[in-house]
């Protein structure tokens, strides 16, 4: 899927957008992440999508890795997030965090929680030299020297 | 721009996508958060867009409230990040750290960094009640009563 609509962008978020930026592709990833939906009809009956959206972006999944297919052929399909799946908590819980903030009209309407203690789990920026949490108009891009090899 | 497409979500990682998860959103925003880019002319030649689809984004965006217009009535009209729109950084900087373990083909091309000191910034995850960062498996997802409020 790479490479085709964000053309010359070099940039690691255009490359993630290439694979889950297409419109209902970051929820069907939640509702696999975080309420264990693993069948097509429990997907489709969730999110209220049309079924062949689904199964595009199903496909797409499975083709990119994101998703794993098991019982392909039976009568109980089901699509498993992969670990590149699942490593796509922390831009779910970005997203959450900001919609909470800034687009939740009644506050936030789901909390994160670590299972092991119940507590409030959220997301912080880490400064690997002097440990602080900057502030965010303090965090900056630079070009790497493996960005002239991405050309 | 909320309810239209995602109808019927309570979760606020949907409403955050209502408003910057069209095709190039969040690389507009991107690209006014790193790199200061500000004008029509600028978006435009950096991203490759089609100005209508630009002039579409910026529209909708200073609708919501991402970006403020100023210079209106004049040759210099310019396209600012508020608040609302600034912090949607640690978004682009979970989908970056995605693309750059998973879909980075010679490595991570950009490296955010805090400006007071030089060194890498990377989000973590923090649990507020035993203080450490919780394994990615170990976040659940728990309603709040915020959410009956929003259905």
């Amino acid at each position: 899927m790479l490479g085709r609509l964000y053309e010359g962008q070099t940039c690691s978020a255009a490359w993630a957008l290439e694979v889950v930026g297409e419109r209902w592709s970051l929820l069907i990833i939640r509702d696999a992440m975080f309420a264990d939906v693993t069948r097509f009809s429990d997907f489709q009956r969730r999110l209220g999508i049309a079924p062949n959206i689904l199964a595009k972006r199903l496909e797409a999944f499975v083709a990119e890795g994101i998703f794993e297919m098991r019982g392909q052929d039976t009568e109980h399909r089901e699509y498993v997030l992969t670990r590149k799946g699942a490593d796509l908590k922390p831009v779910i819980i970005a997203l959450s965090a900001w919609g909470d903030r800034w687009v939740a009209p009644h506050g936030a309407p789901i909390a994160y929680k670590h299972k092991d203690c119940g507590g409030r789990v959220t997301q912080e920026l880490h400064c690997s030299k002097c440990g602080e949490t900057p502030k965010l108009a303090d965090v900056v891009a630079r070009l790497t020297k493996a960005a002239e090899r991405s050309r």
